[in-house]
């Protein structure tokens, strides 16, 4: 393990600096490159600044707000009090939603030390940790006269998804800042956990996968290998119909076949995503290449047969699944936040473990465009669901009710299943994780944004980089050496897939850059810049021609952003738009327009027949000219009211 | 009302000849046409005569089987017995099954007077008759000590949808056969529903509609106006919100706006049609032209917007829901069979009231498309679902286990939600009810088939038609009139919207015949004949440019029929097949082909690029060429096993 860096001024960051997983979401023992944590990288300006004093100033409180607001931290309450079940509100899973948000929390803290935050988390885990039973059982739903027994419901009951998310907020407060409460309740859940479900135990597994993933972290955090063996033990017992059969099917809850058999994920989007991660990291603890492999597989797999442009998972409302290959349907994409929450996770892991640049691709492709899309402009209300087309305007939902998931255009303040916003939280405010991680031989930069990393090298010594970019804006990234070993060693940047035509100067050269990652080995001098330029000019993107859906259609990107069209800029429905594709994007430092038209179709009743004829399909009339048309990111699309909107276009020709 | 033709031979239809409802599924009072009952029309050749003898030999034992076996009918001698609830199986609305079979039963006995099956009916009957309560309630479901009380869960209860199809199953029996104990069983469980929900009353609707239509058809068989005044008052009781709001939305059960006030149906699709039909009765008995002027609307916005070629509804598996406008995606298709029962009775009713040829034209679409693929060819199997597009190969369902709704490719022998096996059958039973029409001054005829029809019109007379025709394979259809008025009547016969080019030979002229009704008039000659030729011949067919799922991509009918690709004559997968539109299709006499390609596509990895680049998105390398390649009817795919199929083929060009 690296040694790390010099203790962190600010006072989030108790964790002793010896602490190879401190700051760390993931912590794994071994892989290609090891992670930094939330202390290493300060992310000081730009779009990822922004979204993170956003959650500061407004994500965090928010839903803060609505778990007292919905019943659902006052349960804990209500079960200190003896109130349950009368008093119980909210679904089976609505404690881990305390939990999530003590996990964002605990990343906060760490993150800025802010001392109000500190308080009200504190407060938070007192009332949670009163309602944990003596045996470390803690569950606001079940075990109580009058409530379904302990893991009677295993398909549907949640309690052990529950204590994933429990356990993985010890974990993060465990790296921010030690031992604590909060800490001991998820430990004192955990070897519960590891108590009742042990090999001659209870053989069941969890309906939602989480406690697997949570397990393999608090096993890194504590160094206790029963953590480790009860995660393998949930992983290999699932696939082999141990839940019981379903009408969506027992894919729905990926038990239809063993996880080290899968070549592409299937079912509800977040459990496969989740029960991946925590496959990928068993198979780096106990190096376990042939289920790294499977898992590595199927994860490539879904992005190149199942993933939207936005890096959006789950194609299907019904069960929140994946379609099969290539059925990706835009305007019934439900690309749920938590997919796009889950997929980061899960590429951020193989990332670790395999140095390969695509699942860095994708770890930004869906910061971009998923996680970065679900939180309105003001941090007060959230998309669930991440549709790639709006055909009709929502409705503005009321600001102080919860909605169905994706019952509307608009982000709603809060839902009745939330798992959405309080995910948002915890992954925006741990962000900078993913910004470099290092090697024996070097760093290396995966995610671009005004930022200090503070790392060491090998035994080689201390190196602290300043990054300097308007990206995505712009395309050029400027790292300075501020500090580094005198011998020779490696700066690689990252250059996305899209970026042909890169370029990357150092010591007076400039060499083109192909996607991958950019080395510069050198005995760097302090001041020294390397300097990436990134062609993030605004550029056609077409479809495989095996994606049905958008057969004819074209979208624009731009850097890493997908942009789409909205009627707000088109003045019209976009439901008739077609793009003229022999006019390039103009791109004018960021604001791209593209030559747009509507078409004038004639209402003709039945809408299939011969082209041209009496009965034909609706006939096209004409076309009107809208001209040039702005396209905006799409994740800043419906900030401006109830609007349609597209990413794929179809072409005018 | 026209005088009825003299009593038929056949033992079913004992009901008095002189009864101007005998024999009828619908009996409106007024309206542009009048319907001919099951004893007026008799296929006896071609399609529609083969899948009622498939009807009659297999598909209602299959169904009787069934309910034994899932212990459906089980439950009404459970309740006898005094085991419920402990023995209650099925869902909360498996007692209509049998309602639904009833009332195919009913139609069957009517149409071939078969004994065996008159004796099974009977046994069927008084085990249902047995467990209704003294107060004509009656559900196994609930109701009892250790069940939910009696409407406590009108949303998902179910319980007025039940009694909706006894009421349906009474009134055939009545129609077909006189009052008996199904008769008094069904208007006794009216009689209690009109007592419990009167106007001073439980102000409750049902979740499911089904009631309302039921309650319109026993008005006219009874003149019991309660009945009538009890269906306006469901119908107009919904769409202000009585039942509450879910997680779908309270469009799923049409409770979020009056059906008076919808301009394109919205939520669940069998509901919304069910509705419609009602309230299209209530329109007609209540001569009340603003709301069956809305339900036309309705109908034919829904008709030009959100229904697949194939006359199938539903777009979203979620909810089993129409979409928005034109989204139609193929491959995740829902067009449940029963919303295509449902969307022919709804457009029958209209066809009576109104005379529009469009109504017909979707009766008969529908009829061949949906209600006729559902049926696997030995009639032991059905489809839930009716998807345009299949992807992957399903597996073949057990033989003697239930399915969850649309889990496969292939049809199986029965649901755990198990509506659409007993619709088709009820349905296919009472088939020759949709073959033609009088009015005063003649006849129409809507469906071709060998068939004789036998009515009266006006007051001129006695009219018997045989009609002879290897429709759809051929377009020739051939009416000889063998008896008629010898004043001139009017012999109408539908062209479909599809048959440009349909001529029609009467009195030893050949004329156009537009789509539309093609009329003669004349004081016909005993053995006349009256020849319309159809152009049957495959056709292309192109969707409305605003339907974007298939854009890009074309379609194969011919005559009525949809045809589609199927991977067992392709050879390969459908996915990749394109088609050639410059070679018009091949038609020898039924056996269609095109010249189809499939596209040897290279995985490159992420699907999303620039055309032809390094990391574009799947690159075609290469097509096969298969030459010419058999389409079949859609209605009959995967007939041979398990397979890819597709309706709408991209153009290679």
């Amino acid at each position: 393990m690296p040694a790390l860096h010099d203790a962190d001024s600010r006072p989030g960051l108790l964790v002793p600096a010896d602490r190879p997983d401190r700051g760390r979401p993931v912590a794994p023992s071994s892989g290609t490159w090891r992670p930094l944590g939330i202390g290493e990288v300060t992310i000081d300006g730009g779009f990822w600044a922004d979204l993170q004093q956003l959650n500061a100033t407004a994500m965090i409180a928010h839903c803060e707000a609505w778990i007292e607001q919905m019943g659902w931290i006052g349960n804990f309450d209500a079960a200190v009090q003896g109130y349950l079940p009368e008093r119980r509100r909210g679904r089976e899973f609505s404690d881990s939603e305390i939990y999530k948000l003590l996990e964002a929390m605990s990343w906060e803290v760490g993150r800025t030390g802010d001392a109000d935050l500190e308080a009200r988390l504190e407060a938070l885990v007192a009332r949670v940790a009163a309602a944990q039973d003596a045996d470390g059982y803690l569950n606001t739903r079940f075990g109580r006269p009058g409530q379904g027994a302990r893991y009677s419901d295993l398909q549907w009951g949640h309690e052990l998804y529950c204590f994933g998310h429990l356990i993985q907020a010890g974990v993060a407060r465990a790296r921010t800042h030690g031992t604590d409460e909060l800490v001991r309740v998820a430990i004192r859940a955990a070897d519960h956990v590891c108590d009742v479900f042990g090999p001659n135990d209870n053989q069941g597994v969890c309906g939602h996968p989480e406690i697997e993933v949570a397990l393999v972290e608090l096993y890194r955090l504590t160094g206790e290998r029963r953590y480790l063996d009860q995660a393998r033990r949930f992983v290999e017992r699932r696939g082999h119909g141990v839940l019981g059969d379903i009408e969506l099917g027992r894919q729905y809850f990926q038990d239809d076949q063993p996880v080290r058999e899968t070549t592409v994920m299937t079912g509800h989007a977040v459990r496969a995503l989740s029960l991946a991660s925590a496959a990928a990291g068993l198979a780096i603890e106990d190096d376990d290449t042939e289920l790294l492999a499977a898992i590595t597989l199927q994860t490539v797999n879904t992005l190149a047969r199942r993933t939207y442009l936005t890096g959006g998972m789950g194609a299907h409302h019904e069960g929140e699944s994946f379609g099969t290959d290539h059925e990706l349907p835009p305007d019934r994409a439900y690309s749920e936040t938590c997919a796009g929450v889950a997929s980061v996770m899960l590429n951020h892991r193989l990332l670790l473990a395999t140095g390969r640049s695509e699942h860095a691709d994708a770890v930004e492709r869906t910061l971009y465009n998923v996680d970065a899309t679900s939180p309105a402009a003001d941090g007060r209300a959230f998309y669930y669901t991440n549709t790639l087309q709006q055909r009709t305007p929502g409705t503005v939902p009321e600001a102080d009710v919860a909605s169905a998931r994706a019952s509307s255009s608009l982000r709603a303040p809060w839902f009745e299943v939330s798992c959405c916003p309080t995910n948002v939280t915890r992954t925006v405010a741990s962000l900078g994780a993913y910004v470099a991680t290092v090697d024996d031989d070097g760093v290396q930069v995966h995610q671009y944004a005004p930022s200090t990393v503070r790392t060491r090298v090998g035994d080689g010594g201390d190196v602290v980089l300043r990054i300097e970019t308007a990206y995505p804006v712009d395309g050029n990234i400027r790292v300075t050496v501020l500090e580094g070993p005198r011998t020779p060693w490696t700066l690689s940047l990252r250059v996305p897939a899209w970026a042909r035509g890169a370029t990357l100067a150092a010591g007076g050269e400039r060499h083109d850059a192909e996607p991958g990652y950019a080395a510069v080995t050198r005995a760097f001098e302090p001041g020294e810049v390397v300097e990436l330029d990134l062609p993030v000019a605004a550029r056609w993107t077409w479809p495989d021609a095996r994606v049905d859906a958008v057969r004819g259609q074209v979208a624009v990107e731009r850097g890493p952003l997908v942009l789409c069209l909205e009627s707000t800029d088109l003045g019209a429905s976009v439901n008739t738009a077609v793009v003229r594709t022999d006019v390039p994007p103009v791109d004018d430092a960021g604001e791209v327009k593209v030559v747009v038209s509507t078409l004038d179709v004639e209402d003709t009743g039945w809408p299939y027949g011969e082209h041209g004829a009496p009965d034909g399909p609706g006939a096209v009339r004409g076309t009107v000219d809208h001209g040039l048309v702005s396209l905006i990111p799409y994740q800043q699309w419906a900030n401006r009211g109830p609007s349609t909107m597209r990413v794929w276009m179809p072409t005018r020709d």
